[in-house]
C-alpha cells in the first residue's frame, strides 16, 4: 500500500505552507521514504474523520494511521528504525519534544506577527472566513490588530537567541548533519517564507544561512516550494 | 589526586548559590562522582587564573583543568564514559547545548529580576561593590531599577512554558528519570531559590514538584543547601 501525506494547500493547490506538514516532510525525506502528497484544505474535515483529528498532517503508511507531526516523526522513527533516526530515543527525544514545544509557544507565535495578513490572502477563498472566525476568537482580536511585522520581528528576535548560539558553532542545530530539531523549526520558518509577501522573513544572516542550507536538502525541496510571490509574479495578485 | 570543583560562596562560606556549579555538582553526583567543593568569592580571580578563566565553575580532575560549566558536563561525559551521560553525544549533546542556551538567554534574566536585591545581599560583603558596579554596566540601570518581581514572574512564566509542556507528559525533562536538561534548569532555580527571600520562586505547582523532587535526589543534595532564609533564621538579618 501507498504512503499518504494529507497536505494543507491554499488559493493554490500548489501553495503547501503547514509548519507541521513541513516537518514531517522533511522527515520523511532524512529517511529516504517516499510519499504521495494529498492536498487538503482546511474545512476538509470529514476527509480526515478517519484518523480522529481535524488537523493535518495525517500520515497514512499500510494500514497505519498517524496523526500530528511529533506521533509521525516517533512512528517514522519506531516503524523505519533502519533509517536514520529523526528524533532519537531516550534523552534525545525528550529535548527534541521540549524543543517542538518552544518552537510552538515563541518562534511561531512572532512568526505569526510578522505574516498574519499574507498567510489570510495565501489561503483558499473558501477557507478565508473560517481562518479568519478561528483564530480572531483565539487572539482575542481582529487578524489586522493582530499583524504588527516589527513588533514580531523583536520577538522573533528573543525567541532565536538559543538557535542562533547553537548555529555559531555548528552548521546545524543537530550537528554536522540536520535532524529533527533543524527539522521542527524549519516547519516554521518555512511555512512563513511560503505565505510571506515580503521574504525573507529572517533578517539575520547566521539563521538564515541555515534555512537556506536546509532548503537545499533532498533534492532542493524547499528551494522548489512555490511561494506566494511566485504566484503574484505569474498572476500579478 | 583529588577532584577539586572551585565553588561561589556568599555572605556566609556555606551559602553556595552559583547556577552554573549546581549544574556542575548535580552532574557529578549522577555520575557517581566525588569532590571536593572549594569555595571561592567573586573576586579571587588570582585563584583560578590558572584554568584561563575568571568565573567558577573550575573542575581539577587529576592533572586534568576544565572551566565552564557546559564543558565540564562534556568533559566528564567523555573522561567517565562508564557512568551514566549527562549530556549524551550525537544530536542529544546539541539539544542539550539548545536548552542551556534557552535557560541562560531566557530563564535566568527572568529569574534575576525576581531576586536581584536579594542576590546582593546574599553576597558576602566584600564583593558587593564589585556585583553592583559590573552588573549595573550590564543592565545599563540601578540594581533598584532591574529588580521588579512582578515582571520577572511574567517573563518566567512565559519562558517556563516549554517546560511546563514537557513536564506534564514525563517527571523529568529528560524522561523517567532526571538528566542533563534537568540540571541545566535546576541550576538556575536553585540559584533563585537559594538566595530569595520569600520562597517559592516557583509558583506554579507542576515546575516546582520537579523541582522538589531533584532537590531529593542525591542524599537530599537541594534540600541540605543553606538558603539565605535559614540565615535570616539564625541571625535575624
Amino acid at each position: 500500500m501507498a504512503r499518504i501525506l494529507y497536505d494543507l494547500y491554499g488559493r493554490d493547490e500548489q501553495l503547501r505552507f503547514s509548519p507541521y506538514c513541513w516537518r514531517v516532510r522533511m522527515a520523511l525525506a532524512h529517511k529516504g521514504l517516499d510519499v504521495e502528497l494529498k492536498p487538503w484544505r482546511f474545512q476538509q474535515k470529514d476527509a480526515i474523520a478517519f484518523a480522529n483529528t481535524d488537523k493535518v498532517p495525517v500520515l497514512c503508511d499500510g494500514d497505519q494511521v498517524v496523526a500530528d507531526s511529533f506521533s509521525i516523526m516517533g512512528y517514522l522513527d519506531d516503524a523505519y528504525p533502519d533509517t536514520p533516526s529523526v528524533l532519537g530515543s531516550g534523552a534525545s527525544y525528550q529535548r527534541a519534544l521540549l524543543f517542538s514545544h518552544y518552537v510552538d509557544r515563541q518562534v511561531s507565535p512572532a512568526l505569526l506577527r510578522i505574516v498574519a495578513l499574507d498567510l489570510l490572502t495565501a489561503i483558499h477563498p473558501d477557507d478565508r472566513d473560517y481562518f479568519r472566525a478561528t483564530r480572531e476568537a483565539r487572539f482575542g482580536c481582529t487578524l489586522e490588530e493582530f499583524h504588527s511585522p516589527e513588533q514580531g520581528q523583536t520577538s522573533l528576535h528573543k525567541a532565536l537567541a538559543p538557535v542562533r548560539a547553537v548555529l555559531r558553532t555548528s552548521p546545524f542545530l543537530d550537528g554536522e548533519t540536520p535532524g529533527g530539531a533543524d527539522y521542527l523549526l524549519f516547519g516554521s520558518i518555512m511555512w512563513a517564507n511560503v505565505v510571506s509577501r515580503q521574504a525573507p522573513v529572517i533578517e539575520e544572516a547566521v539563521i538564515d544561512d541555515w534555512f537556506r542550507r536546509l532548503c537545499g536538502f533532498y533534492d532542493g525541496m524547499g528551494n522548489h516550494a512555490l511561494t506566494v510571490r511566485d504566484l503574484v509574479e505569474k498572476q500579478g495578485v
